[in-house]
């Protein structure tokens, strides 16, 4: 797996969009070919095909052409890339969450 | 702490804005006042105020008044929401580093 530089900002951009959200949903299930996620969306193929380069780019999803039909799954580099930005930016939250937790731990004493 | 329902959607929008990411970058340092934050954004404090706003719907942020001093600091709900949604779609992508993980193994045999 070559090593990829995933924009953060491409991946909230891309998260931002219910229908975008919704593949995610829908390829955290398991792969689906473009024309089985353009069904349930309710959009035509090219707004898939639309969708799907955006979250390509964004290392959430990559899609395969396997004779006529392109079929598309998750791809981890984006879920990576959204998890390590949170860890570095909840040493804060972490310990608040620990002082309310020891708050509670002391109303039991 | 009172129970509140967070937007995911929301959460994404807030986050795509890079000065918003900014300002969550400055208060995972810190707590930070209103003027403070304005300062090194370069963009007013009416501007400032906006941003706080969305942050603060979107469970990231909170504010609070004291005397005349507005202070921002990081919320955990926003948070622990967008933590959430990852953990519930990562199955898949987890599965797929395991099997890596289970290919870099056998090579090393």
């Amino acid at each position: 797996m070559p090593s990829r530089t995933i924009s953060i900002e491409r991946v909230f951009h891309a998260l931002g969009d219910p229908t975008r959200r919704a593949i995610v949903e829908m390829l955290s299930e398991r792969p689906h070919s473009v024309s089985r996620l353009a069904g349930p969306l309710d959009i035509t193929l090219t707004a898939v095909m639309q969708h799907l380069q955006v979250l390509e780019k964004s290392g959430l999803v990559r899609t395969e052409k396997l004779g006529r039909v392109r079929t598309a799954s998750l791809d981890t580099a984006g879920f990576v890339a959204l998890q390590q930005w949170i860890r570095d930016r909840r040493s804060t939250w972490e310990r608040r969450l620990d002082r309310l937790g020891d708050l509670l731990a002391e109303e039991d004493e």
